[in-house]
């Protein structure tokens, strides 16, 4: 299966609590391994060591962060990831799956906790400039936030920093992953996601088949 | 004694390891609170809740960042520490004293682990820009590193992830210095560290009261 070196394909899934795209991520990977890709599975915040330490610190520790630095906490988690992971994953030619990534931060710090304020996003504009690695595409795994609360009341355990917060924390998440998509529509496929897994998965590998048009497994 | 708001003053000690910086820093806080001055002491990495348990991660942490990640964590701790700590102490008009900042980035990530290489210095310089907070005046303790070697073994205890480093990387941390006193010397002044600690006291102090010559405590 010899690839060339620049042959490497990023992709993300995206998207508010309860979307389902940890289950994606892992049946999708599994489909494409099957079809013959080589496919590189991981998430964030996290995918190195160094990251997945910071990973707890910023999801369960005990931590207050003013809005700078828990942003710069997270840019600093991915850059790890980006530089030990994802970019010599894509260089070997693999097709790349991440669970979450920079449409993340946008949503959750810039809107959730930011409220959108300019001030916010410009800021994690410039990091993730200075950070860089963007996405091949995107999908943005959406569903209201009132069928997202019941299905990660079904899922129960430990809820993190962000799963606890109260519901317009979640609305102003979603609206920010819409504004997102809006912003650049040639990378980023909203996929709804209140249909059952199965729909969404054929769905999603559906989009990615034709994105991979051309490949040779 | 009343201060307008903006009559804050923001001095930073910096210098490689054995200067003396943790000792002058309390010595001149004293001496100037017996001034009748309104002094607010502090330190990097740290300063704040936060800032400190980062600083827990970044000095005697086990995990091992790629050099973006490094620099990214030692600026959260920063923001968060300039945010919440200092610029609230210099808008309250107090003189903040701090044992390191961004210089120490500058001599420790950029020239001791990056070896001075414009990618590392550029990315330094983009997120100090990013993060603001340049101090009024600077004072650099230095000391030949041998010196600075035998100080460390006779103070003896648990040397952090930059302390235990070689000669070699202590002499770039050194030139790291150098190299932005001579690009800023309008801020940073050299004070020779090899001096009694007496000595340097002194000479610091005197420097001080130059600088809030007209000022009344």
């Amino acid at each position: 299966m010899p690839r060339s070196k620049s042959n490497g394909v990023f992709i993300t899934l995206e998207g508010g609590e309860g979307g389902g795209k940890t289950t994606q991520v892992a049946r999708l990977s599994e489909r494409l391994k099957d079809a013959g890709f080589s496919v590189y599975q991981t998430r964030e915040p996290g995918g190195t060591p160094a990251a997945e330490a910071l990973r707890n610190f910023l999801l369960f520790g005990e931590e207050n962060f003013c809005w700078q630095s828990e942003i710069m906490l997270h840019m600093a988690a991915r850059v790890d990831h980006l530089t030990r992971a994802i970019r010599p994953a894509l260089a070997e030619g693999k097709i790349v799956l991440c669970d979450r990534f920079h449409d993340s931060t946008w949503a959750y710090q810039g809107y959730g906790i930011g409220e959108g304020q300019a001030e916010v996003l410009n800021y994690i504009s410039s990091l993730r400039q200075l950070v860089g690695g963007e996405p091949d595409v995107t999908f943005w795994l959406d569903l209201p936030c009132e069928l997202a609360r019941q299905r990660m009341a079904q899922r129960g355990g430990k809820l993190d920093r962000y799963e606890g917060q109260h519901m317009q924390f979640h609305q102003r998440v979603r609206a920010g992953f819409q504004a997102i998509a809006e912003k650049d529509p040639a990378r980023i496929v909203r996929v709804d996601a209140s249909r059952s897994v199965e729909d969404v998965q054929d769905h999603l590998y559906d989009l990615v088949q034709q994105r991979l048009a051309g490949r040779t497994a």
